[in-house]
């Protein structure tokens, strides 16, 4: 029931954001601009995505605990302890991290978008279009 | 830089949908309630959660064609020819299904949530408020 899958990054995020400590904890919270950097094997996955379109970029929040289950939401000792699958805390069993973003640059298999809090490195899982 | 991740499951939908054909693309187009039968070791990691809240449920599309790049959306030929990343398929690099519900009922580490068309055994990767 619980064999592990096998999940292969599409591609990389390239950030000025280096560590957790750092990084704002949502996107429209000051986070700076970002590129995403697929494999350029996977350059046909992206036809269609235009400059301007909103996206949502699924990433692998590599510096998540994956051991927490109860977090304070905001690491707020005010707020009361709260399931890990009841807030967006990057620490959680499969630290997958959402991320909707705008389109500003699109150059070969490197995208260039608004306000990503992913950490330079973050591998990206994959990408649809917003909704 | 294309090493695998070790994802394992935190859970698996129960569901009378059976094969993908019979599947509505979307939640909203007629799915039926399922049940979301996490781990009983994460019943802490869903502390917080009520009924009637909406929530994000992430699944792993394990019968999903990961070698597709491109596809018609909605499988109509009238569309045009669209990268992966840039439609909804299931036929994607990493089929990663994200499905908005509402908790219909909680027992104990199994939740009943309305309208998932994700098939009967597919496996849960992470579960997220919707905001």
């Amino acid at each position: 029931m619980r064999a592990d899958l096998q999940i292969r990054p599409v591609g990389r995020v390239e950030s000025p954001l280096r560590d957790r400590a750092a990084a704002p904890k949502q996107g429209n919270e000051g986070a700076p601009e970002a590129w995403l950097v697929f494999e350029a094997e996977l350059l046909d996955a992206l036809h269609g995505i235009e400059v301007g379109d909103e996206v949502l970029v699924l990433t692998w929040l590599d510096r998540g605990r994956r051991d927490v289950l109860q977090t304070r939401p905001r690491d707020d000792p005010a707020n009361p302890l709260q399931g890990v699958f009841n807030t967006r805390s990057p620490d959680r069993p499969n630290p997958i991290g959402m991320h909707p973003v705008t389109v500003l640059a699109i150059e070969g298999s490197r995208m260039l978008v608004s306000e990503l809090e992913a950490l330079d490195g973050t591998p990206i899982l994959d990408l649809k279009p917003l909704i």
